[in-house]
């Protein structure tokens, strides 16, 4: 097995950086990548998030979600400090929960051109209802579109219970 | 990420309003929309309300029920507080369980005219037995019509355990 | 949002009736209907019914279990207190798991003409093992015949865990 | 072992009555008592009531709580079912949680004497908090007395897991 | 370790019996006993009996618990084929929850003359509520009286979460 | 609904046999079948056994798992009392956990001649690793064949959370 | 059952109160307080408080936790969305986990001076380790400080189960 | 911090031995034991034992139980190897489930001469019904005779949810 | 049933051996294989690995993962020893999460040349996320590569709840 | 709120410090403290830490546990992130499960003088068996010596369930 060795991990700025600073405001510029090792093989990475964390536009107060990340690389992958940096930065930033995976997803598909990629956020309720937006995108032209509307199809058929406790 | 401005939010008059009124008979103007922002995308939406209460028509007592709405938007979109109100309204309101989850799910087409849209209700049971209704419906002569009959067909192959406790 | 009126509930005797008698001997005949108000639609309902206990053809002592009844209307519809009552009757009656949930269902197809039903009976074990019969109905020459194929084809392929405590 | 004769549950006018009527508002006339059979032993009998709402006495939203009630009777003995409609004359009542859970109390006090009770509200989150009251009574210069003070110093040492979903 | 031999199981009719029959009439002569083997220390015994089924004793329908039974015995000990055979003898007798426990706690002091005995009774609920007695016994004037006051005094500190579901 | 008669059952000799012996040696030939009442209908009957035990081949130390079973009866179907003391035959008997699940379907294939079967073992660790080997069958040139190709390519998409405790 | 009139409610200003700006400074002076209505009884009083988070000091980055507070209120009582927005407070404020309970806790003792207070913090994991601060409060010499002690001594005998998922 | 040498463990024969047969008869003179390192501070160590079996003694069929052993060591401790060792040797070996505790416990008095010990019994259901023993025992004449009547009085004062499943 | 005899086992040489050495460096070369006795069915194999870690390659901390392992066997199959220590040999190996699960995926393929293999990892968080990185393989130009296409497709529609507690 | 400052912090060298070097042998001088700011007062701190790994002392493998520390500080408090050094240095360290409970405890009591510690390991099974060993302690000679006392006769008085799965 052949690990990791430095020139892998040149793009890779933040990973192991002490003096990292944080920002607060949105921020999609701080995430970074890394090269796809075993870009013959289609293979899915999830990342769960669950602490998330934004305002309300409207009322101003926070806002607290689960962001599940899954996708499919192509080229490039998104390195895991810069993720959390770039979840960070929602931090004072006010969105529609249905807009915010629509944002964290085209982001990173600007950032990582991936071959699939579906967001997930699980929001905690407010007035005793909560939201769960989920998006999903597959390279146009490509089978990973057929496979989005798929996913898509499928998605969710057993919501989780929730009794607000 | 464009945040939401005033223009896009000016027929949200309920969110952050503090003088709102509730009303607990059937109601379903109460219900308010706004844009959708991402269009050129399906996904889905999901509302998790257990704090559903109603009367039963024929005893008049209380029945209980968490709701789970799931959604791909079209054009409009339905908005969180104003659902709260609507789902208040049924307070006092008599109707089998049946009925309810497709009274909901037709009054969120006649608003928001969806591309597709799922009702689960789940209740509490009466005499050692609890009812789930369960509907859905995808935009006639569209590929959600199609999509509402492949959930249908593969809805809920996996019961929640039940056990009254 | 129109209720159900008295003429929706004619043939409901049993719910809200205070005077209600108990049979604890199989009996179909107890079973009651009400009309479909959304016949024009394909949706499940689902009864949990976790208080059912019949008795053992050859040893005579009491078994327990739950059963699951889900089934998407046609014209007519079973009211639940009338399946509570249909459900009683079989505590003194004696039958192998195997064909309870046979029986249950082939009443309700005699009861309802349904789309589609499908029941699943989960019982508590004896010697160790339990045993857990599910059959399901789509009705001959529509395309629900189908959709039983599809979901016997796709059954419980994950199985709950057991380990009798 | 005897069962309950007609004398036993003369006073016991809502049970098995069908024609019962619910009211909405506040209204702890609707209790009813029976007689305890064993009066020389001290018993726990705990009711476990998820299905409480009522409303926010300044915004006029509804409120979900689930109360939990336990007590050693003396003499007399609440009937379960006017407990139920009882519990339900909340539903249209406004009243900060931590009142209800006193208010419930006294008025069981002052309807069974009993030698000891206790009640649990524990309500569903708003604006991120939830709120879960207890308070507990011992008839004054008895040992449930003393038995009162106990079980508040170890009162809730495990404060069960919330996570608002 | 020396295990049973015949002369200790000569009271035991019943395990093993092929031929047993079942009473469903309410019947404390079913109850046997075996000597215990370790007088001289005190130890727990319980038993989990979640198939117990009785009748309401005022509209005739079926109520449904799980009785938890724990004893410390002294010279005798009560078998569980038999226990199981008393258990079912409730099957079509009627009465109130709160006095099952009671009654069957008398029985099995009765029985079994044990230095210390409680019982719980957790009921499926009934328009929303559920009732859960329990009830428990130490040998007057011993330690064990004692004993009973203060678990008594320590009961269920910590419900169980109910939501009916 | 037509109960069992004795004519149905003459061929179990087990249920309810009070002389039986048990063999724990591995043994095929104790189980026994009765007809399928139901001949005319695809359904499944699953058995949850999560009391076996066999012992490592190599180093003759007891091994333990819960075999789920779940098959579509043809003509015949397997009696649960022979079933169990099947299973009780792998108690002193060596074998590879992977030959196992195979073995058990086999011989359930030659006593029953099922439409379909599958056999699930799930055992507990050894070394820090646990084994689940499972294995499935339809009858060979029909719809059964081509039911178990569809379900080998859907097993176990969501392996259970296993962290040995 | 009295309700709250405005008079009770004067000093509430901000429940139900729209026009709600956050601090996300800490700012003890945003806390208020109503009168207890029932101050001749001790009770509890819990706020279950999962959307708490504040800055390492040292790093700068978010940290999560849960919060919870559990008082017996003796004059004042902390009205629930005053504690909103002082937990609020803490969202871009730096300090340790240790120190979190304890300033939440003496913020209170001067707020209300309570009879009893303690404060649980449930922090998510740094670096595989997750740290859980507790600290509690009687009024000194009072009953309440030996209830301190006691509690203090039972505290979490039983640690819940954590693995970082 | 030392480690264990070769001196310290040379009673251990079991550990990490290859050739290890395996008595399946009851045989409690395989039990080895190693020296206490700590013997100046009380401690616990428990041992979770999910892989028990036995034999009934009247009907010869498998019981299967989890038994959870815990004690305070004085100068000897059991070795683990060992004691699974012990544990086997219950295999192919009849008793009463009251009884297994016993000699359990009583064997490891013999072999260990602990300072306290306590042993429960956890079996799965035979007739709808599960028992669970529970014995302790503290060294007599000193401070651990004690606390084995402290225990002993506050044992499972919350019985685990039993649904036989 | 055929047991496995010497022969069958000739190539397992780590099962039962004592005198194991085990390698902390990585080392495929440990895998050793033995026949498959079922090779004319198609059957899965599952290992559930939760004991798995190895060292950031970055920032060299330890990582901790379960490991889930599921293939259809050709002709040879991974004996489970030899996997334990193949797994053991990641711990003081440094690489990314994705790399892992692939290199496993890679090594298995090499000495087995299974049908179908996929390979599943869920590491604990690291700044508050945590990553599971999924794979699979079915042997090009057979069906098994359309499987993986449909098990890819289908994959982890649900993720699992994730709180980091 | 008086946050920390500089010089509160400046024995914590490690937390924040990105060019950590690690140490996976034990190394009880990697531990660092800061000062309580709280002396006053009694509380505690709980650290729960499932990320455990060491060698077995005989046979080389590893083992993996979830440790709790839970402890009553005085003046020093121990810093988590060098406590997770600390812990990381048993990674290549062999020693019997008994042992490293007290090991641990032992060099934080040398590290800290705390007035209370408990250290709490639950170790995955070996063979079928897990063991949790535990310990405290209270400094000598003060009221927490008889705390320590106490909370060692109510430990773990409700197992928990434990199948090896
Ligand atoms: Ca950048
Ligand atoms: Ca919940
Ligand atoms: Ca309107
Ligand atoms: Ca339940
Ligand atoms: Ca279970
Ligand atoms: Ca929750
Ligand atoms: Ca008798
Ligand atoms: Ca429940
Ligand atoms: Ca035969
Ligand atoms: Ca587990
Ligand atoms: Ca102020
Ligand atoms: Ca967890
Ligand atoms: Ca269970
Ligand atoms: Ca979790
Ligand atoms: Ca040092
Ligand atoms: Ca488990």
């Amino acid at each position: 097995m052949a690990g990791r060795n430095e020139e892998d991990l040149k793009d890779v700025t933040l990973l192991g950086n002490q003096g990292t600073s944080y920002s607060f405001d949105y921020d999609p510029d701080v995430l970074e990548t890394f090269d796809n090792q075993h870009p013959n093989r289609d293979y899915f990475v999830k990342f769960n998030c669950p602490e998330f964390t934004t305002l309300c536009p409207k009322t101003g107060q926070p806002d607290f979600a689960t962001i599940y990340i899954s996708y499919i690389p192509d080229v490039k992958m998104v390195e895991s400090k810069s993720l959390k940096l770039y979840l960070f930065s929602f931090r004072n930033h006010g969105g529609f929960h249905e807009d915010a995976v629509n944002v964290i997803m085209n982001d990173l598909i600007e950032l990582m051109d991936p071959r699939y990629i579906e967001v997930w956020g699980k929001f905690t309720p407010r007035g005793g209802i909560s939201i769960d937006p989920w998006c999903n995108y597959g390279k146009p032209d490509t089978k990973y579109e057929q496979m989005a509307d798929h996913r898509l199809m499928n998605h969710d058929l057993y919501p989780e219970k929730i009794d607000n406790r």
